[in-house]
């Protein structure tokens, strides 16, 4: 490609709208390990509504009454976007999708078949005309029903050109509105897409009267620049899912593609509906709600999208934004750009975190805890604000205080309650201890912890992870609470669960005593 | 694009090779939460030379002292691939490089400085032509210590293209044998990436004398794509990261550029060094090592990458694995296709399990189960063989047997061993109780189920995910351990960690007591 024949150059007006047709629900619900209750289902369906999507696709009616059960209820509930349901080209699925969807302000039926050579023979046992024959019996079923029509040709990027093409015309005489073009096994390049789309849009018969749309799936890691390729190409509606979840590998990731067409808009020239700085709300709501924990490399969403941990990398950051940073992480609903310290880290960084931690050390003793920090840092995996914190005060990061654990005892019994008692003791010697049941050793630990100290909080993050290989790992607990108003993140790390998370809540129950001026003086005094 | 003008008729001789750049122990490495020590280190690089890759960037040698000691003993202990080193274009960075290097067989040097606007102004303070010296001196003084001298313009796409061709120039003169081109901010689009390789390859004075390199960020979801997309453009190396860590959203991934040159061969027509075979275990190793669990969409090297649990999908798979496999699975190192079974499975796929479980029941009693099958599915999130083997025996999988808990109570106490005990009951009535310490609780469970049922297992694999949210959240415990040559999984579920530990360990004691002919008939025996 040359830059005179440029997609972008020639094909697009700007300013056109991309429709987001969202299926988390329905091929991402359906991967192994990925199912969802209706209540879970109808969480999502309604954050998705909220994020600003054009089309949820909320499940396959057909499929058991549980699916059946959940697109009736996102169609009752759900406002602000199409609710769309998905059938073969039968007519019992295609009357089965429409009862479920009849409650919606605006429903969608979505039907498919198989086109390609491979799945008529193999599959379906079926020729070229049988087909385009059920395709068109199909939407014409469907068109009676429901006024918003999408037929799919399953497998059409290993389908013939002009076969395809003849089965879109078909299908947009009989009431199709969207066209699919699914990559179904993800083979495809965008090179490739880019050429597809084109020839559909030049040799199908009444396109014009319909939305191209694409359906990436991502087994060669192309989902995300596939779609894109196709809206250069003049597709106008983008199929994924949150995070990129669905069959196999996966489908497109609905945030990088939205990210992508916002970031590269002079190149691509068009708009979507979405409101950006939901999507990473929305994401951790469905890492939450399946238990699938956001790898922290993934782009936008994951907690390293907007980390810099390297001495070259912050130092560049610190000077101007842009140097490593091409979207603003506010623009998706992360806080603010992270500066992570570790052993790749430099003085400028060093420095920055300790002013925002309230320590302004002069340079000699920068210069001191420069070198504690990295040869701390060659040993940890990662730099807390607590390490920090005891490096600027010239203490260990486990004795900061004021409390600390004298005691702990937690267990568990079989079908029963756990229970855990604690004994903490301050810095100017009062002790406190506490016992209670919880749901688990962990809950016990930290309902105990909670009760001895005074504090309420509520829990809004639990995490563990190996630290490292074998049976006697370290694990490393990461809690999340939220006090007066404030979120406040703790870690701990030991080869005990219970040991693990129980350091953890010190570390938070730590960090408000802290910020507590009464208790700050006292801690000085007694430290002077 | 046209198909006349298609990168692949035109540009590539078939069967040329690219060569895989690896640098997980270097930007991947570099992104927070992602350290690795020494002796780490040294294992994914003994990894990556029996996968074959032809370059491991094993440090930033300067960077710290930690970082040097890692290099030099990559250089001394691993053979096949060459050992990089990452140097900035200062004689300090660049004789440090060298020192570390010096052991190796094959060295390579590889400085690098930014050339776009935006750093050169804000980051380096420096003209266009400081930028060209200090570059030029840079990869002098690299090849006065080494032969092999790879030279990077960080920021690259975002610098302007005649004087990228100048600073490249420039540089071949001085020495450089490699030009890499990094996407440093994860910015650029397929196609863009196409055209800026195709204008160096025009217009870099010398360029035949070097190979050229791309280096691409996931920022938008799009390293892979844009790598290939370079391939196809004549770029001979690809630098990419093991499952795609590194540097905000990460570096592409190894395993998917390999895969996509592999599968799509008769497109780009060219080969890799790799033995593909090693990508699943090469990339479950570094996972194990950094405590990051590889997504379970995760392309090539996921869980869930040649599994599949619709039954539209299985029946399909049945028929013809083409239908929805463009890669074998034995070809990354998967043992096989996974037809999981969950709510959205046929009776097709049910028929096969319960037969590889050694059940082949009747057309009537199929019926029979699949109905109860479709309801235990709809309420699990999956359903496991145990389930299965339940269903077909007409019990509830927790009462399998032949062993059950009668009494478990596990303690944590800070700072010192945990301990457990339990009583198990076989169904003939005998009665085993143990007790043991370990690290934490759920080792020591662990350790005194395995003794009150005397067997040995080793355990090679734990993880807890959480199945729902908030406080309590329902955990999941999978296990894996060998015994007598073969691995075994179990899992449980449970608000308490301790107990769903103990669950998974003994659905693992029962499945080794069943397989024991002995046992099965006893069994038997005791529920005719």
């Amino acid at each position: 490609m040359t830059p005179t024949d440029s997609p972008v150059a020639t094909s697009i007006s700007p300013r056109e709208r991309v429709r987001v047709f969202d299926t988390t629900l329905r091929d991402g619900e359906q991967a192994p390990g990925f199912s969802m209750t209706r209540t879970q289902k109808l969480r999502i369906a309604h954050a998705l509504a909220e994020l600003g999507v054009d089309v949820i696709e909320a499940g396959f009616p057909q499929a058991s009454d549980g699916d059946f059960a959940s697109v009736q209820a996102i169609a009752q509930e759900v406002r602000g976007a199409s609710i769309c349901a998905l059938a073969r080209c039968q007519r019992g699925d295609i009357e089965t999708a429409a009862r479920a969807l009849q409650p919606a302000a605006r429903g969608r039926i979505h039907v498919f078949i198989a086109t390609s050579p491979l799945h008529r023979e193999h599959k379906l046992g079926m020729s070229r005309d049988q087909v385009i024959a059920a395709a068109v019996a199909g939407v014409r079923r469907a068109a009676e029903l429901c006024a918003d029509v999408e037929f799919s040709a399953e497998d059409a990027m290993r389908t013939e050109p002009e076969y395809l093409a003849d089965v879109f015309a078909a299908v947009i005489e009989a009431g199709a509105t969207t066209l699919n073009v699914p990559d179904t096994v993800g083979y495809i390049t965008p090179a490739e897409m880019y050429e597809r789309i084109g020839f559909l849009r030049r040799s199908v018969k009444g396109i014009e009267r319909a939305v191209l749309s694409v359906h990436c799936h991502d087994d060669l890691g192309m989902a995300v620049a596939n779609s894109l390729a196709a809206v250069a190409a003049g597709a106008r509606q983008v199929e994924c899912t949150l995070t990129g979840i669905g069959e196999r590998a996966g489908n497109a990731a609905l945030e990088e593609v939205v990210m992508a067409l916002k970031t590269r808009a002079e190149l691509f020239g068009v708009d979507t509906n979405l409101r950006t700085s939901r999507l990473y709300p929305t994401a951790r709501l469905l890492a939450q709600l399946t238990g699938h924990t956001i790898p922290r490399n993934k782009a936008v969403v994951g907690d390293n999208a907007f980390a810099h941990e390297s001495g070259i990398h912050q130092h560049g950051m610190l000077k101007h934004r842009g140097t490593y940073e091409i979207m603003r992480p506010e623009d998706v609903g992360f806080a603010r750009s992270q500066l992570v310290l570790g052993k790749h880290s430099g003085r400028h960084a060093l420095r920055e975190r300790l002013a925002a931690l309230g320590h302004a050390p002069d340079e000699a003793a920068l210069d001191q805890i420069f070198t504690r920090f990295k040869s701390l840092a060659d040993k940890k995996r990662e730099v807390f604000d607590s390490d920090l914190e005891a490096l600027a005060l010239g203490r260990d990061a486990e004795t900061l205080g004021p409390w600390r654990i004298v005691h702990l005892h937690a267990a568990s019994h079989l079908g029963g309650s756990a229970s855990a008692s604690v004994r903490l003791q301050r810095e100017d010697g009062l002790q406190a201890s506490e016992a209670a049941i919880g749901d688990g050793p962990v809950d016990a630990t930290l309902r105990a912890i909670g009760r001895a100290v005074g504090h309420d909080f509520e829990l809004v993050e639990f995490q563990i992870r190996a630290l490292s290989e074998g049976g006697d790992a370290q694990g490393q607990a990461t809690l999340g609470v939220r006090h007066a108003g404030r979120e406040l993140r703790g870690r701990g790390v030991s080869t005990d669960i219970v040991e693990a998370a129980a350091l953890a809540a010190l570390e938070i129950v730590n960090r408000i005593e802290r910020s507590n001026p009464a208790t700050a003086a006292l801690a000085a005094a007694n430290h002077a």
